[in-house]
């Protein structure tokens, strides 16, 4: 198979975990070994935990290792660093002569976790093929470490598609990032009841708890007294801004009760970096439609139900499509 | 990585001809050469062209194959029976200890195109998994047959979500099997324009090649005045019945014209086998609410235009969703 084939299995696992790895990139993986045979499709999940490449190889080496021991080693690793140190020390050249496709350039420095392009060509990958380069000059640099130990390195394999899945990081390294995400039914209708499968739910609620803000509407909050905290995955409530130029709510919507979060009220959104999770109506979804980057609408196939459906005299672009349990996830962005 | 990863890319594949095969069931292959390493993703596409697993070794052959002169020859030939006797004689080796994934048990008897099994064994394939057995007794005993000749046979990989790419080619053994199809933007509207891109409408100018009748309501030949052919490829229009149940209509409406279609027009519809394709508006969903099979829906991503949407009361269930060009597309049938 070509290399886009690989680039693909590596671009649709990290479009799962799209804007669920911030500040970070979504970033996909695949490793052939020496034999070109497949052996892992990763990506990175979460900030702090270890990069595509690395659960990459972490992967492929409870699936190839034949010492069952290590195995059960690697596997209580937690810490990014440990899986690096275990990886270098115990690799017994598995990797030896492997081929790694990778959305976005190694890593040559150090950040939360130890960088990846040492690590890649400690542990004798023959060849890397990447995505796109990475824009963040203080990590970028590689593929040249990786070239000048003598790793053969292609560049630019489904460069475009690959700078999609890169577009939210590159905007929030110098800007806030704005995502607009609702649920609907197959008929369009947003109202009447849940609409979300769990699964969609628990994702709404992994991106609440990476995101800096999260953004409803006054008329939401007034009418649905929700608690917008993210408790199905046991993690941290996000702070939250209420759009509403009338300051005054009843305090015991339980938003307002939830513990270490701060909110706010104020008539106009003003933020100037990070990530802007807004979950909101058709009100808020038209006041932010100059300002919104990308859209994500968990779509149930429901044709009954409800009776208002989202308005918006935009054009939008497809950027990717999957399931997530009974759900259609589609991820777009506003033509301009 | 194991079995069921081969399996689903060749799910994957096989989606993208449902019901374009008929009366042939969709079928999808993948290939590992003997060192573990993926030469081909292929499908079944088209009734009387090669079954998936003789294009995954076709496509495979001109991967792979080092002389340029055998890979030009192959792709000049066209019939079934040509491309089998072309493999088997001058396959030289190149599949010698291969491993296939076939969402389908091979074929043991020819039918439009030679028997796959005798030659998968020909060809040296050192092991075959499949997904589902064949329901068609006329041509299963595949297994049995590659088992026979020394083959390593697994069964049951992925057998579940192999059986539901198979439901359509199961029940028209039987009965009739009909689909109902519509398109539709994001906001759920059916009405006011144009909705399909284009590689849609291709694929529905496709289906309409391939179904054995297609069916429609009166109002809507009434207000679209329809054509109904399958100009956009090349192929001939199907024969026609509208459900009305008033019989006069004007006869200038393009689809009257059509050269070589029967058109018929019953207040009933009333079939007792084959492919029927339903382009319908509301009134005909509801009216076969209870003897459709499955649905299919074009999803365009526009959120404003239009008025009406789709309203069906009954539960759906998401077989499978995909993309086509800038529609996402949706397979569901009607949870019973």
């Amino acid at each position: 198979m070509i290399d886009e084939f690989y680039m693909r299995l590596a671009l649709g696992e990290a479009w799962k975990y799209q804007l669920l790895t911030y500040p970070n990139p979504a970033v996909g993986a695949a490793l052939l070994d020496r034999y070109g045979r497949l052996i892992a499709v990763a990506a990175h999940e979460k900030a702090g935990e270890p990069h595509a490449e690395i659960n990459a190889f972490c992967d492929a080496f409870c699936a190839i290792c034949p010492d069952e021991a290590k195995i059960a080693r690697l596997r209580e690793l937690n810490a990014s660093e440990d899986i690096h140190n275990f990886l270098r020390k115990y690799h017994d050249g598995l990797f030896s002569g492997c081929a790694l496709f990778v959305t976005l350039e190694p890593c040559a420095s150090g950040g939360k976790t130890p960088a990846c392009a040492p690590l890649i060509a400690d542990l004798g990958v023959r060849r890397v093929v990447i995505g796109c380069d990475d824009p963040n000059p203080k990590m970028s640099g590689g593929g040249e470490y990786l070239r000048d130990r003598g790793v053969a390195v292609t560049r630019g394999v489904c460069e475009k598609e690959c700078a999609v899945l890169l577009e939210p990081f590159k905007r929030w390294l110098r800007r806030p990032f704005i995502l607009f995400k609702w649920a609907q039914r197959l008929n369009g209708a947003i109202d009447d009841g849940k609409i979300s499968c769990d699964l969609a739910l628990d994702e709404t609620h992994r991106l609440r708890s990476v995101c800096d803000l999260l953004v409803v509407g006054g008329a939401t909050v007034r009418a649905d007294r929700p608690i917008l905290d993210a408790r199905r995955v046991n993690a941290r409530a996000p702070d939250v801004q209420i759009v509403s130029s009338q300051s005054d709510f009843d305090k015991t919507i339980p938003l307002f009760g939830v513990p270490n979060r701060s909110v706010s009220i104020a008539p106009k959104l003003e933020v100037d970096s990070g990530f802007i999770f807004v979950e909101g109506g058709l009100g808020l979804l038209n006041y932010l439609a100059d300002r919104i980057d990308w859209l994500l609408c968990y779509e149930s196939l429901a044709l009954s139900g409800g009776s208002r459906s989202i308005g918006f005299d935009r054009r939008l672009e497809l950027l990717h499509s999957g399931y997530i349990g009974d759900n259609i996830k589609i991820w777009s962005s506003i033509a301009r």
